[in-house]
């Protein structure tokens, strides 16, 4: 069950070229390109004469053309060429989904077509705002994709499944100070690490005197999480107001499902210090990519025990942001489930 | 859904010997080897005493042994030893299948046995014929068989899947002259390329002057497709009918449904030039080898995804010799069932 | 379909300590560890609170703490802590199995705890006893553990399946005396190759003057199978009761079945002679643990087919001790589903 009306990310520009790239999204083969034009088209991944994934063609100009037996298709999904014969069927035609690259990504929508309204994706000014660094990637978790949801609400786990990397203390975080949010279309929920040791890889970006204030901000709408991060000196008024002067950190999270099993994870981190310093930059990147890793094999194991014992499970105080975000989703597909119904139409 | 009263290709020549071999045929699993005397036997590769493959067994003469408690069949499928025991029990007996060997190939009878007329096995002189030199192997392709026939049976792919390898140019294969026609069992396709630059590995083979006159000739009957293709130089009269003087090459595509996922492939590539260069013949060998692996990764992909979306396609106009094959491969399974049922008999 | 009220070997003592292990019993998840104390527990491998396996957690004193979130459990299965909340819910409560550690084995009770009688587990003296030197090994074999039973109750395979390594004579094997008889919890069966070859296995340990009369005893009960085997030279008097001077072995099968695919094998081989012989120790556990690999082989290979064709099997004379051992689990089965049934109760 997923939200259909609503963008996710399909991709990150730099992933989307001229040689197609196949993703399954909401269980739908899709195949990305970017046609001679620059602009990325999203179509069905299957040639509607055999049969064969797109994703073997090659792109010519503005088409795609099938690797079976060269049937050319253009971005809407139109065939306009056939080889060896002049007539082209009406029939001869596959889907093709709205697509819009903004902020470094590519975002698609999978829902009805006439709903598609450009102007609802997330914002994400960090992917090109010069005061910021950022790198990024995709990665596939084998999960399900609320499950994603549930670990980044709860940041709770971060003193335990990433205590070697930026865990720091356990207790900071079970006992950090945590309010949550609705918003108007998702959860928001801040935590503050007053008085904390910075963890490992906040040392390693900036040079704090000593113990610290940290926040994290979670902005959850469905299709991403979008965390405000940092940490200043310890007293020098972040709480009260002013982070000027501190560490900031930017990572987004965009969770697009991709079978029950398997979900996408388009991610990446920004910070607004020592922009230059190749160095710190790819450091933090993997030092970030260790801490996926570790939830990768936490929410893997995960999915595969839920699904053979799928038994109520018991809630705990941190689960509140989490708990938030399964209801904004479950809200959503009961809304299109009522809009779909043909006894209310 | 397969024809079962048909001669099947299980196995080359070279490849049974006195170790038995297990192949899956039409979803049953069949052991084959070849006793002392030479002749090469087929039984259902399941012990009747603890159900253990009979692949683990050992040949001794005319018997194969269990490779678990030492039951020894005879190509008969009957027991003839039991150790430890005097008596063996009338159910002690598995299936065997009708076997011949001709032609280098070993042809298994799946259906009906009072049905299998060896007179009906299809003739392929040319791995006999001393005129000509060949070499084959078994492949497995993990897909339906009938996405094999579709793929001989429209060689317009040849441009697009083969363009680096056999392919010349995509245009003259859609533009081929083709005719089809029906045949007692089956179907014959010729597609004349005229005036057509020889693809690489017919120049490897025979020293053209320049452009050529190129045949393709699909002799399509259930179980095989038998393909009699080459070149010879432009206007040279090869059209008119005289192939003398040209480049000839026979290609066997036996084509064995093992499960509904998967194939087994059974070709070989025979030659009436240069016999005795054994480079020219590995080289040969290695180009056709790897036009089979481009089509088992086009083959395998479109499998997959039909399994998964087996929505209605599109036909085109290149589809005609494959869409003649469908039908018989149909009628000839309708014709069956028809004979099967109960009601008629 | 499993005996649920009988203790099961769950592992070797050497295998378990603080680092959680995670095994997979009657299709149930048990996360095994030994506590600071040196008590070995065993929980079901499920945090109740988003069900990560335990497995991830770490053991701190006489808890296991999750490694999601940190939620610790006692043996008990009771959470006893939830970071960052005073208050645990009474419903935070996972399922703890009664588990008893004799004879370097962790035996586990999967069914009704009330029926847990540590006094029915079997004794297995040898991996106690001075006099025995022995080494063992947790293997799993991917096939349904009846066919484990039928493998060892029935050991006229040894000829055919272990004629390399332990085989000798097969037709010593299959024209073996043979006695069944039921015992209070299971089926005993004897076995005596007279005047014959001694092994390789058996010549390495043991300096035989020529030919021995070799004994094979088998000890079923459900849960585990224990041979009692040896040789002793020919005509010394073991046949008629003197096994003393001879070579003695003993060797543990505790079967567990995993899956209804997969079976857990826990096995040891115990010797009564040349203890200190450290090479003598390892060359035999080699050689025992390569007829291991035998079997595992016919048995997932038969498994597999069995599978596939589950057609009925003849049975031959061999198999009298296996026809035994099946029906005891069959009625030990039925027995249960009696008393669980609640017309009955």
């Amino acid at each position: 069950m997923y939200i259909q009306n609503s963008w996710y990310a399909a991709g990150m520009s730099h992933e989307i070229g001229s040689k197609p790239v196949a993703r399954t999204i909401l269980e739908q083969p899709v195949v990305l390109y970017r046609m001679q034009s620059g602009t990325v088209a999203a179509l069905e991944d299957r040639c509607c004469h055999r049969g064969l994934p797109l994703q073997h063609g090659v792109v010519t100009g503005e088409l795609l053309e099938c690797g079976y037996h060269g049937l050319a298709f253009d971005g809407s999904g139109r065939c306009v060429r056939i080889p060896g014969q002049e007539k082209i069927p009406a029939k001869a035609v596959i889907r093709s989904y709205p697509v819009v690259e903004q902020d470094d990504l590519i975002w698609i929508w999978m829902g009805d077509p006439a709903l598609a309204d450009a102007a609802k994706i997330i914002q994400y000014p960090w992917h090109r705002d010069p005061a910021w660094a950022y790198k990024g990637k995709c990665t596939t978790i084998n999960a399900h994709y609320q499950l994603l949801y549930d670990n980044l609400m709860d940041l709770s786990h971060v003193g335990y499944v990433h205590k070697n990397t930026i865990g720091g203390e356990p207790e900071a975080h079970s006992n950090a100070q945590m309010k949550t949010t609705r918003t108007a279309d998702g959860v928001h929920v801040i935590r503050w690490l007053l008085d904390s040791t910075p963890p490992p890889t906040y040392s390693a970006m900036f040079d704090f005197k000593g113990r610290v204030d940290r926040w994290i901000e979670i902005e959850f709408s469905p299709g991403a999480v979008r965390l405000y991060t940092g940490a200043k000196d310890a007293g020098a008024g972040a709480y009260e107001g002013n982070r000027d002067g501190g560490l900031g950190l930017r990572t987004l999270h965009a969770i697009t499902p991709s079978t029950p099993d398997s979900t996408y994870y388009f991610w990446s981190i920004a910070r607004n210090v020592k922009l230059d310093n190749q160095d710190i930059h790819e450091k933090v990147f993997r030092q970030i990519e260790a801490t996926f890793h570790e939830d990768k094999l936490i929410l893997e194991s995960q999915h595969q025990r839920l699904k053979q014992r799928p038994d109520p499970l018991v809630d705990i105080a941190a689960d509140a942001g989490a708990v938030q975000a399964r209801r904004v989703i479950a809200e959503r597909i009961k809304e299109e489930a009522v809009v779909r119904s043909p006894s209310i139409r």
